[in-house]
């Protein structure tokens, strides 16, 4: 398998983490989103991804050509039905959605507000200034936050990780929304749920080795 | 089962067509996004959803409480697991990411963007013109379109619909994508995929019933 991805893109992240959680080796090959006017803008890797986004991931079918797989969440959701065991999702139906839920409200209401070419839009085309483009950052991250922390106390689910003690599909979108949370100095003091799941995590080897840091492409 | 939304609600949208589409009856509880400072945020309803966005179905588990489920894509994934037929999702794991990765597109690259409590923040907060928040509004929507229109294009998997001559997952976001850029005047004249997908979706019952004009609290 190849992984096409930036270090420090959060959604590829969580599919390193998918990856590593269900042992499966993989190459990384990196596409660097600022270098040349961004490489996952190239024809090239439009050819793979007429998004231009990462990641994206190959894996082989089995009939020469390789599946060209893209959107992270469609691509750990792909990871859980063709290798299932660790299971990332847990079994029943109902506990199913409530961590596609949780994950969710990260990749849907979290993440896309905060993406390179969002806060680049706001800066170049509406001019707001870098005060205002930090405070447009926080207020997202913190308020989507805040709500997950306020999902997690009440369904009353959580263990050591996201849902009961097995790490699990919203751990692997938590843990960089907090890496992120962290490097744009956000407030997470309130948050002591999400902040002891992410310490849980951290202290496992399949999410330290897909931090950003540890990266081939990380500067 | 009762699915708690407004009408204009894009996500809203989409589950009402994956319900319309499996046959499931269920009972509207409207929630007025602007009405009251926001119905979605009152007490009351951040007790069904801490997030305070819309849709919440809630469905009978069988032992006396209702499974109360938030997220548009984890409810109808959560549809597909419960009610299997018909699909919304094709049968190998390829062929699934990929029908999810179209449905992601939408959901997370570019409602997010347009969702009335960010054009919302970028007025208020941010102080832009009418003008540049229309601008904002139809660059992400006819950006995040034609990516989409090429995906559909070279992947050369749609039929009548998005994945083959079946209705799916994929044409559940795309429908209500499509009635946003309508309605904010986005240019979709080259985009002669995606349209022509959209007109065979809204020749279906199970679509044109789900539409915003269609809902009881339709204004």
């Amino acid at each position: 398998m190849q992984l096409y991805s930036y270090f420090r893109s959060s959604a590829s992240y969580r599919v390193r983490i998918a990856l590593n959680l269900k042992g499966l080796a993989f190459e990384t090959v990196p596409v660097h989103l600022l270098r040349n006017g961004g490489e996952q803008l190239t024809p090239e890797y439009r050819k793979l991804n007429a998004d231009g986004l990462v990641p994206v991931l190959t894996d082989e079918k089995g009939d020469g050509e390789p599946a060209v797989l893209a959107q992270s969440l469609a691509i750990i959701e792909y990871l859980e039905e063709k290798y299932p065991r660790p299971a990332l999702l847990p079994d029943n139906p109902v506990d199913r959605a409530y961590v596609r839920s949780l994950a969710l409200s990260i990749a849907c209401d979290i993440h896309p507000l905060n993406n390179l070419r969002v806060l680049r839009y706001l800066v170049r085309n509406l001019k707001i200034s870098e005060e205002d483009k930090n405070s447009w950052y926080r207020h997202w991250c913190e308020q989507g936050l805040a709500a997950m922390e306020r999902n997690l106390a009440s369904a009353g689910k959580s263990g050591l990780f996201c849902f009961g003690d097995i790490p699990g599909l919203a751990d692997c979108c938590l843990v960089p929304q907090i890496a992120n949370a962290q490097r744009l100095e956000c407030d997470l003091s309130n948050m002591p749920t999400i902040m002891r799941i992410n310490d849980a995590c951290l202290a496992l080897e399949a999410f330290a080795t897909a931090a950003p840091a540890r990266q081939p492409d990380a500067e």
